[in-house]
């Protein structure tokens, strides 16, 4: 088969992509490895920027997205026996919506689904050929058969694990990381938010955020130890462990139930530069992974997919340049991200081999940021999103 | 011999704080290990902030300051390719002022001689006697001979090698210490300053700092290893390695000379809690040491002097509540400046052992400052000192 552009990667990066490119008449196809039901059993992020609600609206998903989320004016950061509002609507004027990945995903299936999008699921062994050259192709198997995808530019939006950032060669690439010594717990329970806003929560013995997916369903995380498992983690335990965490007062009208789900991720900060390899375009997980602490994965990905869509509508229309410039556009903005994820993350964690200097500098950071709209404003500025 | 208060220590602390008892009417002396010559011919900071301006105005020594320091409006940070001018006043309403700390000193002297308050040089063997008791006195010999003063009060002005601090029993105290791989290596020669405000450079081979006495003293710096001595720069290699770190455009306009003095200091975060022990009250450099990124060492000493001269004066008004908060009041502003030193540290310095991640997490915090009026307010406020 030919078509104009290959995704790889059936997550939101790879969806919305397709989406936009066929508004705007390129022609694209798009292959996932896992079932449609695999893809939406993943729960992911759910704090959705501006920027990126416009761009879902923009690609024709925005209705339940604006029934359903709920908008966020302000979020709290509560540590080192401080509490600080930080008010998102007043300081810059822009709000966050909290809505799941996984109903975002839901959306653009079903908008792709509806205008008969080529989607093809369960294609394994995908690979990518001759991407530095003027013709490359994507070869796959599905139910033991092979094929073949002719195309003209290939998006790389399979994560972190995907075969599209290894096709660029080592010699070409260059890989920064930071692996931070904990993970987060996660749980998900029926049971009421903790506050209206999101708490992220500093305290000697880990970090902990309260977040929610709506006013019945609580997304609750800990810090803990890498070795840790979540077998190792009773609902008991967790709530326990939570509430100690927690400023008192918060602590106190903590609702706890049992979770329906129980799983936890290590923390991880990954750039692959460049992002483009001739003809592969890498966008979201594939090229860049942030610690969750500020929510900035998904977003991030959104903004890859924001320069990639538009460069790739340009390009259809005569114009190349914004191809030619999507890696350093893309990647200015990965890196100002990963620094405030990275510094989210800093703060608020706690690094037991770092010892008590860093733990009182967390708390000067907290007694500065209480003390400074300007330290406020910076902050709240990245939370809900640099410009794109 | 009796006085109200005994003060350990002639740097600026100790001298700033007589001066500033002797107007109110409080009886102090003060004891210094060192001749005044000594004292006179150590150079340091000379980045004042405009609290200390004010109170050196109040202590009645801001004649020549005024006369003869520069008032700075603004300061150029210049790293990872982005040079981010922070318009101070602008942004703050506040200016810093370039006064070396020994004219600071010289002029505390001349005022302290004019009104005839007792200084006594070269008393060796202090000890502190009885702080946590009722009746505190200190002990000292001059040329073999012993003395005793007895006081109501000490103040620690001597320094992080002083004996105020570690007369305070390891039980009582908490160190907190962080130490960084690096010290820097400083010049003063007399030709022009690069620019007319400082210059702090970051770069891959480390940071320097541009700074100055007057229009025809500059003060530069660069980052060595902690192994360098002094000798193992000649003047040719400190301004060849000056220039590579600057922006080129800076870099040109270089003027260089022999140098007339050059000294390697090693980089230390240090805060020792509490800075009170019963009648016993630390100052400055006696209880905290911060590194010279940000210049707030004498600030900060002077912030403390600042509580520490209110603190007595109500009491000898018959109003002890100011002694009592003294030790928190005070840590509470040294924890924030510590931050912020440390974080200016951070960001302009070359970690080699930290690797990858960290040198492009410090291209993205320049990148974030030079995009955010925000992150430029945040970093001003604490630039010309956060309110006492």
């Amino acid at each position: 088969m030919r078509h104009q552009v290959c995704i790889i990667g059936g997550g939101p990066s790879g969806l919305l992509l397709s989406l936009l490119l066929r508004r705007a008449g390129v022609d694209a196809v798009l292959l996932e490895r896992r079932s449609r039901d695999y893809v939406l059993a993943r729960i992911r992020a759910g704090v959705l920027e501006q920027g990126l609600c416009d761009l879902l609206r923009e690609a024709g998903v925005g209705t339940r997205l604006d029934a359903e989320g709920f908008v966020h004016g302000g979020t709290v950061i509560a540590a080192h026996g401080q509490t600080v509002p930080i008010g998102l609507r007043t300081l810059t004027g822009k709000t966050v919506t909290i809505y799941g990945q996984t109903e975002v995903t839901r959306d653009l299936y079903g908008e792709l689904d509806r205008i008969g999008a080529p989607v093809i699921h369960e294609a394994e062994d995908v690979t990518i050929h001759d991407a530095d050259r003027g013709a490359p192709f994507v070869t796959f198997t599905q139910n033991g058969t092979s094929h073949r995808v002719d195309c003209d530019y290939i998006a790389g939006c399979d994560g972190f694990h995907g075969v599209s950032r290894r096709t660029i060669p080592a010699a070409v690439r260059r890989d920064y990381e930071h692996v931070y010594p904990f993970g987060w717990l996660g749980i998900l329970s029926e049971t009421r938010p903790l506050h209206h806003e999101l708490v992220y929560a500093g305290h000697e013995r880990g970090f902990a955020l309260c977040s929610m997916r709506n006013a019945h369903l609580s997304r609750h995380y800990l810090q803990v130890p890498l070795a840790d498992r979540p077998g190792d983690w009773s609902d008991e335990a967790f709530w326990d462990e939570l509430r100690r965490r927690l400023p008192p007062d918060l602590a106190e009208t903590l609702e706890t139930g049992p979770s329906i789900e129980k799983s936890i991720a290590p923390l991880r900060s990954f750039i692959s530069e460049p992002m483009r390899w001739g003809r592969l375009f890498l966008a979201g997980d594939a090229a860049h992974i942030v610690p969750p602490t500020g929510a900035k994965g998904l977003n991030l990905a959104a903004s890859d997919v924001f320069y990639l869509s538009r460069a790739l509508i340009a390009r259809y229309a005569g114009d190349e340049s914004l191809l030619e410039t999507y890696s350093a556009t893309a990647l200015a903005r990965v890196w100002k991200a990963s620094r405030f994820s990275w510094s989210m993350t800093r703060m608020l964690h706690s690094f037991p081999d770092e010892g008590d200097f860093l733990r009182r500098m967390q708390g000067a950071e907290m007694a500065h940021l209480a003390g400074s709209p300007a330290a406020q404003t910076a902050l709240a500025e990245n939370y809900v999103g640099l410009p794109w």
